[in-house]
Order: C-alpha cells, then structure tokens, then sequence
C-alpha cells in the first residue's frame, strides 16, 4: 500500500487512528497465558503462543474499527525465534484484514545492511526463480541520524506501482527527546533538519493525495511542536504517538491534520491492547470488548475535533 | 563481561579487533549454498542453514585470534524466524567459545519498549520459577537520537557483579553521517552532544581500566574526529566501524587509542567474512582459511602502529 491508500482506508473508516500492537506479558490475561503454559511449559514458546492468540483477536475485532496497524517489533523479537515467528504470522494476517500493516523495528543501518533490511521488509531474497518473501508489510519505521546512507536503500521501493512507505522519526513524543532532537543549529533545530532531510528523500515520491511516501513520524504529547510542524511541512504525511498512555489528548493531536482533516494518522498501543485492564476487577477475558470500546472512544474523541473529509 | 573483561581479552590477545558477522547471500560460497537448498530446498531455512554453518566455521578458526564477535541482528531478521534462531544459537556458540559477544541492533526505542529489549538482551522473562533467556550476549548498540528515556532501561544491567555494556552511535563511519551528526549547536556538534549524554549516562559506570561501560561508537574513517574525541573523552571506550572494505585503515584508526594502546577496539566485517572473495577464481571452500589471514593481517597491520601494553 502508498501513502494514498492509507488515507483512503482513513478516509473509508472516518478514522484516523493506528492500532500499535506492543504486546508485553503484563498485558495478557493471565488466564491466556494459563493455557498457553499447560500446552507448552513455561517456555518463550507458550508466551509467544499468547502473543498469537491475543493479537489476532484484537485484529479481528477491529478490523472494521481501525485501519492500520502497527507491529512493534521488539516485543515479539524479545520472545527470540518463536515471537519472530508469531509476527511474521500476525503480520501476514493483519494484511489479510485489509489492514494497512507498518513494522515498527526503529532500526538505523547504512550501505549494504540498509540494503538487506530494506530487501527483507519490500523486496525478496530471490534463490533461483525462487522469490522469498519472510515480511509482509507495507512501511516500517526508521531513525535517520546516520542520514542520507541509511535512507537510500529504501527509496527504490517507494517507486512504482505499489510504492512502501517509510516512517522517519522526526520529533519524539518522550520527555527527553529535546536532549537531542530540539538543539538549535543556525536557523535550524535538529529535528527540523531532519524533517528537512525527509523533504529532500521524498523528491518524486509525492502520492495523488499531496503527501509524501515519507511519513514523519512526530509525538502527540507537544501541542506546539504539531503545529509549528504541520505548517512548515505540509507535504509531509505524520505518524502520531504518544496518544492516551504517553499523555496525548485530541486536543493536542488536532493539530497534526490538515484543513480536511487528512495527512495524520495517531497511533494508541496500551490504551487499547490494555484496556481491559482499566478495571481492577477485570480477569480480561471480555479484552476485545474492551479494545473495541477504547479504539471507538478514540475515534469518536478525535472526531469531536477533526472532520476526516 | 564488563569493559574491563573485554579489554582484558584484548590484551591477551594483542588484538584490539571485533569480527562482524555480517553475512549476506552474496558473501556465502556457492558450494555452501548448493548443499544447503538440496537438503531444505530453495527456502528461508536453507540460507538460514547456510549462516549456521559459515558462521560457525569462522567462530571456531579465529578463537585464538580475535578476542570479540559483533552479530549483526539485520541480516538474521532479514531471513526472518529461521534467521534469529541461528543468530541465537550462534551467540551461545560464540560465547561457549569464551569470545565477547555484542548485538549489533542499532534499535532506538523509549519507555516500555526499551525495557523490553533491554530485558530481553541482559535480563530474563520470568514466568514463575522459570527464568526465560532467548539471547546471550555481553552487549548491544543502541542510537541515542530519542535521548535518556531510551538508555536509562538499559542502565541497570550495567551495574552489579556482571556488568553488561551499551555501545552507543556517536559519530558514525559512512559519509552521510554529517548531514545530522555533524550540525553544529552553540559550542557543540550534535555528536559532541551525544557523547556529552554518553558520559553524563555514565556516572558510577566505570570500570577498573577507567572506562565507562558506555561504549561511544566512532567511524574509523575520519583521522581528525577520532582524535579530536579521543583527546575530549578520555573516558569513554571506542568502538571504531569502517575497517577494511568501508575506507578505514591502520593510519586512521590508530588516533582511537590510548597511549597504553588501550580503550578501543576495531571492527571489520566484509573484509574478513568475504576474504575468499578477494581472489575471482576462489570457490570459497578455503573461506576459514581466507578469513584467518585477513585477520591476522588486521591485527598485523595495526599492531604496527599501535601496541596494546
């Protein structure tokens, strides 16, 4: 998928939102992981078993809901072999939804390393007439502070019919983001030189909807930044985070939209994988109802302040 | 293994020098991959297999020439699962070897994220009485642009009887590295300001050779920042890339130690993993045998210019 078929399916569903699939063993059942023990052992293997059976209830239960999904890559590699397993599955899953699937791996490789990351999410591994293809996914999110060597070996696959999509941290949502991203240089400041540099990346990679095949990834939690930002750099399509767990409110993430209410998606992880766990009482077995209700809050939250025209 | 354990071996060797497996398809002998698609067919596990094997040979021919070992995680996950449960079992290998065994997974996440990886790199899942380790390693490379909130989960793991190490980008070696690292911010560049944070995040982290258990990583391709930052960080040990096939030479690295020939180590990749490239008419059943002279010659070659004492 492009960066125009992601907001179609935003436009489509009247949501602007992101699922972001972190699953870490607090946020499971315990009865899940119960199961999951009695069949494996207490092994990665059953954790990972768990990781399975709960994200792909969450993807089933919002596929009508949400329109893209982002998998956190660290969460399941954490497991080892088996969780990497789990997400290649989920992954191919989600795609199989519908969803709009974005690999959250925050990697930041050079040259020929680059190239094979790239090769691994966009491409194939070709054995002959053999075309390997381990990930299925449509964008995946990267650090730019290696600049331009890390970001080329990409670009090819934002080209052509069915362009990827490449998701550059710009501005954190993290209290110390300013350690590094906010220091002054000339008439610049670090985070806007880089969205600087995803501008010149994104030179003939601009979709029919405006926005670029770049996405600049840019927090939810500075109301002040959002705007600056989204002023400076309307070409540029936003991924939010920090919504809901971080302290991102509607009333801030507002302003990453543009006058029709395209060009930013919000991403909410615990907010919604872990919503059955507002309630104390909750043994989370009813955890998809309570996913359903918090991915519809959210919408309906942001929607009291932006039209998705 | 702490600082101090790494360089012990350094000195016990006379080699300040890491391998980077690093493989690739293209870096593997064809014999190795015909043998390998025969038994699994042309498939993910195939190549993966392939790595095992490689890998496996190089750890076992230069046990008594270099004393550390840099995985890199991208070309594993870029096989997917099949590729990380190699990457897993050739760290326990590495480390059964008695070498000092880094990650190279160049992640830069925050908050509960961090936390993840960091436990899944240093600690353990426990579930029950189970303590669950999918990775063995002494030490992982981290980017630093989203600022202390994606460190201080690692800090931890950095204290007490088995201190681990973090290895955090500074100034990279490829030529592109300028376009961020090099932005210049009141008296600082921006890669003086990571190392700032570097020593800043080191505090109580020092070991007994002086280092700080915080790694700076720092191109070996340019003379002048190595020295530069070798003189203003006298503290921090350096992990010096672009050896060999990215431009670095013995000339160049040398400004990165000490005048004890300490507080740094080089790492080549390409150079030793490919050496049975080097000659067209070589099939690479000799790779080991390549490989241990490029070592050698490495070691040789900067053991000119600089004595570990």
């Amino acid at each position: 998928m492009s960066i125009d078929a992601l907001q179609t399916r935003i436009r489509k569903f009247k949501n602007p939102s992101m699922l972001g699939l972190d699953p870490t063993p607090e946020l499971i059942p315990q009865f899940l992981l119960d199961e999951a023990c009695e069949q494996y052992g207490k092994t990665l293997q059953a954790v990972s078993e768990c990781y399975r059976v709960y994200c792909k209830g969450l993807l089933d239960e919002l596929k009508d809901v949400i329109p893209a999904v982002k998998f956190q890559s660290a969460c399941f590699a954490a497991l080892g072999f088996e969780g990497v397993k789990v997400l290649q599955e989920l992954m191919a899953y989600a795609k199989s939804l519908g969803y709009y699937v974005l690999l959250d791996s925050m990697r930041a490789d050079v040259g020929n390393i680059a190239a094979v990351h790239a090769r691994a999410l966009f491409g194939s591994l070709d054995l002959g007439e053999e075309a390997l293809r381990p990930y299925c996914c449509d964008g995946v999110t990267l650090n730019g502070y290696l600049g331009s060597d890390g970001i080329t070996p990409f670009l090819p696959y934002l080209q052509g019919e069915n362009p990827k999509n490449l998701f550059l941290v710009v501005r954190s949502s993290n209290k110390s983001a300013r350690e590094v991203q906010d220091l002054i240089s000339g008439d610049r400041i670090v985070h806007t030189a880089m969205a600087d540099l995803a501008m010149r990346w994104s030179q003939g990679l601009f979709g029919k909807c405006g926005y670029s095949e770049i996405v600049a990834i840019v927090g939810g939690t500075q109301a002040q930044t959002l705007k600056t930002l989204r002023r400076r750099y309307d070409r540029l399509f936003f991924l939010v985070p920090g919504y809901g767990a971080q302290g991102g409110t509607p009333k801030m993430v507002q302003y990453a939209f543009d006058r029709f209410g395209h060009g930013a998606v919000i991403s909410a992880s615990r907010s919604i994988l872990g919503a059955w766990k507002k309630d104390e009482e909750n043994d989370g077995r009813d955890y998809r109802i309570a996913a359903r209700r918090s991915a519809e809050k959210m919408r309906d939250d942001i929607g009291k302040l932006v039209t998705v025209l």
